[in-house]
């Protein structure tokens, strides 16, 4: 499927981010979120999605979408072929809004939910029409990472998730079909299991968080942008390759390496503590600065990658050549060209209407 | 301390990447490996290392030190004034090892060993003079990624510490001091966190390594190349920045969302599936090839990331560009200012000789 019309439920960080990526795909958005300050949040999204975009695309982008922002979920999800869900991750909430949308979307909508864990299986039990609800999780910022995990509920269609492929590729993203639905997929798993060793390693006092990010940073951060964990270690193994990593490194997996067993207090001590350090750590750049510095990185990463492999791009960086070379071939047209534009329009009327193609 | 002539022991994928780093920085060493593919083992890494060299400063490189193979370790260590240890990780071995480098090598050489994960305390009983044992562990590609945590033992002068900031630093690496002495200090610790996750993914078929790998490569690896875990999750925080964040997700930590109370069984059906899937993963690519892919990548983020933050660099891209300009300016003169050279020479010999500074 393409996306022709989306409806976003739900303004936040990752919501915002959604609508950030349809509408400069050209999508028109419907969203609802009942902060009253969403519209002036989602703008500030906009301003920063925009401006990295200008930079993946220096010749011009395709018209943007047209956001609306709707009064209730029946009015966001009035006509949408994809509709979103991205509020926060309780699950009497979600339940109320996938029943919610589900009673007012079209019939044949996909509806998607953000949630970074919960079991697509433990939302459908709120919907009449369970087979057409998958998980779509994004990284955040969404506009400019690539993947989504798609994961499948118990009673949803293998349309379904192909019409999740299909829809969120045509935006530029790469969907990973997760095989067993488990709670917070794998993204989030590997996230988790790093974020509770790296608060240990706080409370502990071993490092600051800056220095704990500066050794992710300047070590397998470089590494990860460009090759998983098994590719890197593959190569580590030297000649011999991964069984020969496998045998050398297996053992230390017992070893008192990690603090597995426990998970950290989570107390007002342990938050003020990373809090603190985190402030330090910013340097007096405010939330939006840090944000640009951040995306013109990503942006500059995903190029410099789309220059490798003889042209071709690697990884993130092929992906980013296909997405970046579509946006700028559907770059609304300088106007120099207007009476080339109308002419063209006029051939495309005595055309039967072709299925518009991402 | 700048560093006039090292000695690695052991020239496997780690010691191997060191002595790359050291001669490309112009430094002599000798190396001992009882291995008899030694010499073709480290010469496959220099003939990577220097080609990486050669993109990151295409106008040409300092001299290469020399480098000698040693008999023992005795005749290695005679005269370096760094000894990097980069054998096998067996607290015995290191024992037996550091006992024969403390013996051999000058009163005042700083001895540092690779290990990813014994307490310099561990080691430091074997030697007689243990105030001068680091922990310096580097990430592979040693000759490219700059990161190397320093961590003292109980016996370790702080002066010894200092001096290995300062060796490191002078060929180009980002050292960060570990503040308390752990097993498997930080970097470790959070790979292995997210190793053993990673292994519970392929064990219980959630995902193939491919799609792990990709999973990583297009998500949170882009975000990791260029800022840690809490500066990335504080920009997620929102404009309520990391309190908000902390508050946010901090439940998360307790719910089902890691295997984090239990080690997967390492067993040869599990090394069997990882390898099998991993060679698919390749698609034909041999090892080598990957590695070139993998090194050329690593320089185009470094220096994607050496042009932003208006063009001072971020990060490891700051870094960078210090450490190909500090290359550049010691580059090997052109033959055509043999005679400019010359001059120069002769110029330096009528004043007294200065301290070498890099």
């Amino acid at each position: 499927m393409t996306i022709e019309k989306a409806a976003a439920i739900g303004g936040g960080v990752i919501g915002a981010g959604w609508v950030a990526r349809l509408l400069l795909n050209g999508i028109d958005v419907a969203i609802y979120d009942p902060d009253p300050e969403a519209e002036r949040k989602v703008g500030e999204v906009m301003k920063g999605a925009r401006r990295a975009y200008r930079k993946m695309v220096p010749g011009g982008l395709p018209r943007e979408g047209k956001l609306t922002f709707a009064k209730t979920i029946a009015e966001a999800v009035d006509g949408a072929d994809l509709v979103q869900e991205s509020v926060p991750e309780r699950l009497d909430l979600k339940h109320r809004v996938l029943a919610e949308i589900d009673r007012h979307a079209p019939a044949n909508a996909l509806v998607a939910s953000s949630t970074s864990g919960i079991k697509p299986t433990d939302m459908q039990s709120a919907m009449r029409r369970p087979e057409r609800l998958v998980v779509a999780h994004p990284f955040n910022p969404v506009y400019l990472l690539p993947l989504v995990e798609i994961v499948a509920g118990k009673d949803t269609l293998p349309e379904a998730v192909e019409m999740a492929k299909e829809a969120y590729s045509s935006i530029g993203m790469k969907p990973v079909v997760v095989r067993k639905e488990i709670e917070a997929f794998v993204g989030d798993r590997l996230l988790e299991a790093a974020w509770r060793e790296a608060l240990w390693l706080i409370k502990d006092g071993i490092c600051t968080v800056e220095e704990l990010d500066d050794i992710m940073r300047y070590s397998f951060g470089l590494r990860w942008a460009q090759m998983g964990m098994f590719q890197v270690y593959r190569i580590a193994g030297g000649e011999a390759g991964m069984r020969h990593f496998m045998a050398q490194f297996g053992p230390c997996l017992t070893w008192p390496w990690t603090k597995l067993m426990d998970v950290p207090e989570y107390n007002d001590e342990l938050v003020e503590l990373i809090a603190t350090q985190s402030d330090e750590q910013a340097n007096g750049l405010s939330i939006r600065e840090l944000e640009k510095i951040r995306d013109d990185n990503l942006v500059a990463i995903m190029e410099a990658l789309g220059k490798q492999n003889k042209g071709k791009g690697w990884g993130a960086g092929a992906l980013y050549n296909a997405f970046t070379g579509e946006l700028a071939k559907r770059a609304t047209k300088p106007k120099a060209s207007k009476a080339a534009e109308k002419a063209k329009a006029e051939k495309k009327a005595e055309k039967p209407k072709k299925k518009k193609k991402d």
